[in-house]
């Protein structure tokens, strides 16, 4: 299914594509996605009206974000976890939030490669990382798609995001638990912990446990003195660290099961409904804000005269405030929003 | 000297004002602060004058960052570093970042109290925190206080920050080198350590290692075994962990002997011209956002749907980009900047 050949809807198609996307159809769903993720102004409209529409029907997934750097076996992980949850009976939507990815030509089914077994599951939809530009619109789109796939019946939402920081930020602040992937062994450079990633971390799992079985029980213990010393972000929470393997599927049931007394845990404690609504607004607060500035640097009076400034800035020529100053005196608004991203 | 009280300059007056300034004269030194830390519209043009005219004496000093909670022993520990480096010729100025001081009546001598003999010391100037009201203002207003200083000629800036993450981050965005004061003793959950607060240490130094003189060698592991797994921000140099205290000032000049060590490898490598040119586009970039962001938000049409939209967004009655669009329609653009934060 080449979902990026699909044409995008014309606007009134909008009330067809919702219903198919509610019957689960896998046509309209893949629809549904192309047109949120469409640049187009005119398609805007639609996909708002679609999303406003189906957003009542979403909210019931479980939606997990899984990091880990390139060589952690991630794709081999998400295969393995989804094909054991479709196994019982959970229907699996999977994302991937990537913003250095082109999905252009041939490289849209490279996610589906990557899963073959996951692919032509009927109880599984994958979908690659839209190729949104600037991270704010992936995030945009992937936030968006979650309430399509939610509104389609998935129940299980895994978005996979590469080892950078702030995709990672970007992606633990739109799931309801954050899986991090680490190979036995860390504690020499390459393998070293990234920037902040502990603290985003509500589990960690120690990939390819079989192949790094004489490192696994060092790396365990020294995970675990690693998290110890962090405060938990969760009163009721203390990260787990805990060992699998994509390639046999050892561990991996144990490692859903944490999940699911994750999701009890703070379900019973208020934390994840506080978790959402916390997502919600920081969300509007950031699209608010990186929108106010597409506008401003899209301006042809600012873009006239801010490199000169910076350069002035950056030799100590001229204070950042007055730099400021000459930016916002220099901004003409722009005409009111039409919509568009 | 109560500087809170003296009259703010007229608009004419900040040549003199400068003049005083680069003559090192402790009472235009401190009208002119507060000059900078005006929220008077008026007073906008004059500072941004003199921060100009002082911008080129700025620059040479030893930027230092400090950060530790409360109970941690900053303030005695920044009266024994400050009186050890005016004792070998330094003049040390000290800041501090603390969003949640509101400077009014008793509290401006907080600081000062709290560093009696730094206080009197005719080489030392201590600032206590402005209370700019929001986070950004507090950011601006101590980076242009530390060209101020810099131009009066004090060549070590140490700019104290209260154990809040986002002062943390902002102070070691300004600084030269972060240093996190802890106390032996850690791993247990009161001392744990917070978010991504050893991400920024470029030195931990463990204090009041006389009073946990039976725990010292311990966290020293600790500390060490966590640094070691995170990845170095900068190749040629990796955070060591220290033990100093404040108190009897055991360790401290040792402490300021790796400071200078850290300044010599990152000026050879040229990371610390870098790290500063780094700093000065990305505060230009903040105070840009936040100052559309400010008129955003001050908007009359935008404050009186915002509320509702935000219900709507949190109950799930509506997309979140949906809300934005409604925000950005309703805002109308308020004048032309004509100056003032």
């Amino acid at each position: 299914m080449s979902v990026r050949t699909d044409p995008a809807p014309r606007r009134r198609d909008w009330q067809a594509l919702a219903a198919g996307v509610l019957k689960g159809d896998r046509s309209a769903i893949g629809r549904a996605l192309t047109l949120i993720e469409s640049r187009r102004a005119d398609d805007w409209t639609a996909a708002q009206s679609l999303l406003n529409h189906l957003l009542p029907y979403s909210g019931k997934a479980q939606r997990v974000g899984i990091s880990g750097v390139p060589g952690v076996g991630k794709s081999t992980f998400i295969e393995t976890l989804g094909t054991y949850l479709t196994g019982v009976e959970h229907r699996v939507a999977v994302l991937a939030v990537d913003p250095s990815s082109g999905r252009t030509g041939g490289s849209i089914l490279g996610d589906k490669t990557r899963m073959e077994k996951l692919a032509t599951d009927t109880n599984a939809f994958i979908r690659p990382s839209p190729s949104a530009g600037v991270l704010g619109g992936v995030a945009r789109a992937t936030r968006e798609a979650m309430i399509i796939l939610e509104a389609a019946g998935f129940d299980v939402v895994l978005i996979e995001t590469v080892g950078t920081g702030q995709s990672e930020t970007m992606v633990s602040d739109m799931v309801d638990l954050f899986l991090v992937l680490m190979l036995p062994g860390a504690g020499d450079d390459l393998q070293g912990i990234k920037k902040g990633i502990l603290e985003l971390a509500d589990i960690i799992a120690l990939n390819k446990a079989d192949v790094f079985a004489d490192k696994l029980k060092q790396s365990m213990r020294d995970y675990k003195a690693a998290l110890h010393i962090l405060t938990d972000a969760s009163p009721n929470w203390h990260p787990p660290v805990v060992a699998c393997s994509g390639l046999t599927g050892e561990g991996v049931a144990e490692l859903w099961r944490t999940v699911e007394k994750h999701r009890r845990i703070t379900t019973d404690s208020g934390e994840r409904d506080n978790r959402r609504r916390t997502q919600r607004l920081t969300w509007l607060n950031t699209q608010l804000r990186d929108r106010l500035v597409e506008h401003f640097d899209a301006d042809a009076s600012v873009k006239a005269i801010r490199s000169d400034l910076e350069e002035d800035v950056l030799a100590g020529r001229r204070t950042v405030s007055a730099a400021v100053d000459s930016l916002l005196s220099a901004w003409t608004r722009p005409d009111k929003e039409t919509g568009g991203p």
